[in-house]
């Protein structure tokens, strides 16, 4: 049964709210790897390593191949997709906050420099 | 001292892992809220609702006033704009993701319509 996206949502931040895990991503966002080659850049156990990859797959961040020797790990980019769609429905507060500070700024500037 | 940069978004997601923490930050985009205010729309506890405030004040994601009977919480959207960034930088693989499936499907319509 697919999670609601409110759970989705949670799912996904829990999985990207450790920087191993999304360092994973960053090496998987340039092609697909086994998790041997994963676990090569980290000081950790392959165990250790497949568990993040455990977690990354319960969210649906990360995709593995089936055949037993050869199991390469794929990003899939849906979740991240939703993350971006769901911050940036924030974009405005962030835009009118930056505004306000140029506002601020250009009126300390024309107190300086009253030309 | 401020935190990396790597920490601050593995509080941020940290943060944001959880429902009722992101219906506060939807609620706080609307305008500054008491944490009277903000318990009402839940049945929870005043104590359980300051504990999940005091997680986004934490991530950088909330403000408090300081003034003892009234502190309007207020959001900051600091972290939401790191968040959308971060998120956005695996954009090339979900738009060529959505690319080669809308080729897919045109080449499943020409099969079907061959004009």
């Amino acid at each position: 049964m697919p999670l609601a996206a409110d759970d989705r949502l949670t799912e996904t931040f829990s999985a990207l709210a450790n920087p191993t895990r999304r360092s994973i991503l960053a090496r998987l966002a340039e092609g697909e790897a086994t998790v041997n080659e994963l676990a090569e850049p980290f000081a950790m156990t392959l165990p250790a390593i497949s568990r993040h990859i455990k977690v990354l797959e319960k969210a649906g961040l990360v995709t593995q191949g089936q055949r037993a020797q050869y199991r390469p790990c794929a990003i899939d980019p849906e979740p991240l997709r939703e993350v971006a769609s769901w911050a940036e429905q924030y974009r405005p507060i962030w835009e009118d906050r930056f505004d306000r500070m140029a506002d601020y700024l250009q009126q300390l500037d024309n107190r300086e420099d009253p030309t």
